[in-house]
C-alpha cells in the first residue's frame, strides 16, 4: 500500500498527478490519501503528525511524504525504513521523528534520476516514482547511509505546540498523551482539565483529551477551540 | 461496494484513516467517497440527504454513514438493511428516513467490539470494521431488534427546510419534488416559481427545480441563492 | 484509465456520484481525480488547463471533462480523440484547445441517450456513461463530424491571462513557457523576471517560472502572488 501525506491541499491537479504516476508505475498497488493538508511548508509539524499516524499502518506500507519548501534547492531526498515501514520524501526533518522513535532504522539518500525533472514538482518527478519502485519490491533506488548522520536530535521528543488545527477547530498538539494521567495542559494562559471525550465535558468548556492517534488534543464541546482560545499552529502547550 | 457518507470534512487524516481500515479489512471491496460534508453534527439533515442519495446505488451496497455528535456517549450503533442495501452508523436518527421509506427493513444493534476503542473515532474503530464485515459477506455483527422500536416517527415525511448548501450556493431542501407540479415554494418571505433548469430561468432570478436526486432545490441563474435569499441550513421552505 | 476534470468542487455528492456511475458501468477501469476546481463555469480557462495537463497521460486515457454552465440547454455533447487520448464533455469550447493542438483529431457528436436524464447533472447521466463505454472499448456512442466544423479558432494559441490560482496563491497562466527564454512577463503594471524555481528568487519577490506542466506561472517566494499582485482569474499577463 502507498499512503500519501502532503501539504499540497485538495485544490489543483497536484494530488491527481501523483496518483497518475503511481497508477502508471505501480498499477497493482492500492493508494490511500491520508492527509493533504499538513500545515503548508511546515516539515516540523508534519514530522510529529507523521510519527503518530504511521503506526496504524501495516508493515511494508510506503509513505509518500512531501512537505518540501526547499524543492529545487540542494536538500537531499530520503528513503527511510523504520520498523518495517517505508518513508520517502525530502530530507528536511519531515522524516526525523518517525526515524528517532523507531527501533530498526535504515536510511538511504535517493539516487533515482528521472528522465524529466521539473524544478518545482519533485513529488511527481522523484518521490512518487521512488515510492512505486519500493512498493513494487524492485529494490531501493538510493545509497545507504548511517542514519545517525541524518537524524537530528535538537527537536524535542514531544513538541509542546499546536501542530494541526482540524476542520472542527480542534487543536492537535505534538504531545503524546500516554503517561500524562490527569495532568492539565496550559495554553493561552489557561490550564485545561482532561476529559475522556466530548460528551464528558460541559458545553462550551475547553478541555484536552487523548485523540485517536494518541496525541493531546484540545477541544471545546459544541464549540471551536481555535476560536475560544485564539490559538493557531505553533501556539505553546505545556503539561502543568 | 462501500459508500462513505460523513461529516468529517476533507481536511485532516480522518477519511484516509477510514480508507486504511477498509483496505485492511475488506481489500477486495471498492470504496466510494459519496459525501464528507454533510452538515456537521446534524444527523437530521443527513437523514434526509441519505434517503434521497441511496436509491441510486445497487443492492448490497454498504453505506458507512457517520454523523455522530454523541460519539463516546451512550448512543447505540446500528446496522439497517433496507430494500437490499446496508446502512451502518450511529443510532441517532441518521438512518431514520431511509428506514421509514423502505419496504423491507431489518435492524440490528451493533455488538461488534474492537480490540482498540478510541473515545472519539468510532467511525474508524467500530463502523468501518462493521461495514467491512458486511461487505465481505461475513455475517451481521449485531443483535436483531424490531425496527419499530428504533424508527421514530416524529420527523415529517418531507422536511420543509434547507438541508444542504452546495459549493455554488444552491439550497437543497428536504422536500421531494415528485407531485409538486408547478407549485411555488416559499422561502424568506418570497414565493419562487418552478423552472426546469438553470438556463430556463432569467439571469439573477431565484427559482426552484427538481435536482438530480429528486429534491426541491433553490437556485439563482448565474448567482448564489444562499446570498440572494440570505438563507442557510434550517431555513424554512414551504410549498405554496 | 478514466481521468476526471471538472468544476464540481470537492463539496457535495457530485464527484462521488460520478464515481458510482463509473464503478457500475466500467468496474475494471481505474479512475483518477485530476482536478475538480477548474474555475467555475469557465470553459475557456478549463480548455487551456486541460490542453497542458493531458499530455502527461498515456494513450487510451479517457478524460471525463465537465465545465458546463449551459447544462440543460441546447449545447451539444462531444467525444474527441486527439493523438490517441479520448475526451468527453460539453461542446462549449472546453475541448477546443486540446483539439487545436493535436495532430490527429477525430470528433463525434454524442448520440447516447440515457434511460433517465436529469436537467442539471449531465455529468452523471450522459458524460460518465459515455466515458465508461469508451474506456471499456465498447465503441463510440456518437456520430462522426468534421472537426473543422467544431473547433473554433478565435481563441489565441496561448492565452495571456491568469487561468487558475492555486491554493498557495500562485498564478497559472495560459502562456506556454517554451521559447520564452529569459523574457519577462508583465502583470498588474509590473514586469517580472524569470527564475528557475522558488529558492532562486529573493524572499517576498514576485517572479515567473515554467511550472510542472510547461506553463508560465507567477509566484512569490514565501508569499502569495495573488495577494501581492492583487491578481485573479482573467488578469492580463503579457511577455515583455
Amino acid at each position: 500500500m502507498i499512503v500519501l501525506f502532503t501539504d499540497y491541499g485538495h485544490t489543483g491537479p497536484y494530488v491527481g498527478q501523483l496518483h497518475a504516476v503511481l497508477r502508471r508505475e505501480a498499477p497493482l498497488i492500492p493508494v490511500i490519501d491520508l492527509m493533504h493538508d499538513v500545515p503548508a511548508f511546515n516539515a516540523r509539524c508534519g514530522a510529529y503528525l507523521l510519527a503518530s499516524l504511521a503506526s496504524e499502518f501495516p508493515e511494508e506500507t510506503v509513505f509518500l511524504s512531501v512537505v518540501d519548501p526547499g524543492v529545487g534547492g540542494d536538500r537531499r531526498g530520503a528513503i527511510v525504513k523504520v520498523d518495517g515501514r517505508w518513508f520517502v520524501g525530502p530530507d528536511n526533518g519531515l522524516l526525523n521523528m518517525v526515524a528517532r522513535r523507531g527501533v530498526s532504522v535504515e536510511w538511504w539518500d535517493i539516487t533515482y534520476q528521472p528522465a524529466r525533472l521539473s524544478a518545482s514538482f519533485h513529488g511527481r518527478d522523484i518521490f512518487a516514482p521512488v515510492a512505486a519502485i519500493l512498493a513494487n519490491g524492485d529494490g531501493v533506488p538510493g545509497v545507504a547511509v548511517d542514519p545517525r548522520g541524518r537524524i537530528h536530535s535538537d527537536w524535542p521528543e514531544d513538541l509542546g505546540q499546536v501542530i494541526y488545527v482540524d476542520g472542527f477547530g480542534n487543536l492537535v498538539t505534538g504531545l503524546r498523551a500516554a503517561g500524562l494521567g490527569q495532568t492539565g495542559v496550559a495554553i493561552a494562559g489557561r490550564v485545561l482539565p482532561r476529559a475522556t471525550t466530548f460528551s464528558d465535558a460541559p458545553v462550551r468548556e475547553a478541555f484536552w483529551y487523548e485523540n485517536s492517534i494518541g496525541l493531546v488534543e484540545i477541544a471545546v464541546n459544541q464549540g471551536r477551540a481555535d476560536v475560544s482560545l485564539d490559538a493557531r499552529i505553533g501556539a505553546s502547550v505545556v503539561p502543568s
